[in-house]
């Protein structure tokens, strides 16, 4: 998606150990008419997937998410990171290792709001080591249910999570995908 | 807001301790399209208020706050809850407890993203003691911006933080306000 590359090159920062700050834009401060055009874009993408959910992964998932829901016109869940006093012992629940903050959190759905019935939408943020998005399939197949695919905004294919799921029969849809990306500032895109 | 209030009825349910769970179709599992009826009552309330920026804090009021900024087409801020490597040192840190999980949080907001033009609207799903609100407005206000208000999903408006806020001036709209509730599951709204 050319909107999202241009803006990552104009105002993406890199830091090292491979991390990509996009925090201007996407991931603290977010620009609301681009993430609307991307959301249009993960819509124009499955739209045709028969999705009945959507589930991204609190905190940074959840703004793109909401969007695309809101034109899929489908629930949206949000697996959260620990256990809240406002979560139901019934959970469905995986070990998912975070990149980005150089720790492991424990995930979890309720039960109630995962079924065999549903048809879902994976949707994040970034895709880098793939273990989100593993972690979240695993939470849709413990319900039963089938992950139609997953819609990223950045996928850092260097990384090679999402190829290596891909392989493993999983459609990914990322709307701007770096090959490289070095630590003097020069992003290549694939 | 009716639509709001007959959900809560309908779908809510009362734990212990005061804690009201919306978990269905607000804060796990979100209905997008009751959702996208606050977001544009919210608009209605404050639409002529010269908002330029929302900011709120992760995670649940995410949601409620990408759609609400899109319709604004202002850019959306969410506060974050503890300091990632992705976040620049230089911060605005404020300390919010947390009543429905029994914590405290420092939340932080980039000092590149919070600016004495900006006049913020504040977005949560929940209003109760209004610690999230103070935090949020402290923020704001190191920046030396201008919060033109509050816009709620749900207020425990029996918690008092709401008035307390509204005593010291600030204007709060909150889509359902609710006046008791009791153990048995019985809630009467403002």
């Amino acid at each position: 998606m050319q909107l999202l590359e241009e803006r990552i090159r104009r105002d993406g920062q890199i830091r090292p150990g491979g991390i990509l700050k996009v925090d201007s834009f996407l991931n603290h401060q977010i620009d609301t008419a681009l993430l609307f055009e991307m959301a249009k874009e993960l819509h124009r993408l499955f739209g045709d997937a028969g999705v009945n959910k959507i589930l991204t992964i609190e905190a940074s998932g959840i703004a793109l998410a909401s969007l695309t829901a809101n034109l899929f016109s489908v629930p949206l869940v949000f697996a959260k990171k620990s256990k809240s006093r406002n979560i139901s012992d019934e959970v469905y629940a995986v070990e998912v290792p975070s990149f980005t903050h150089g720790n492991t959190n424990t995930v979890v759905v309720s039960r109630e709001y995962l079924h065999a019935r549903d048809r879902v939408l994976l949707i994040d943020d970034f895709l880098a080591t793939g273990a989100a998005l593993v972690g979240l399939k695993a939470l849709v197949e413990m319900a039963g249910g089938t992950v139609v695919g997953a819609g990223i905004a950045v996928e850092k294919a260097f990384q090679g999570g999402g190829d290596k799921l891909r392989a493993e029969g999983m459609r990914i849809e990322s709307l701007a995908r770096i090959a490289s990306m070095t630590d003097e500032g020069e992003i290549t895109f694939c």
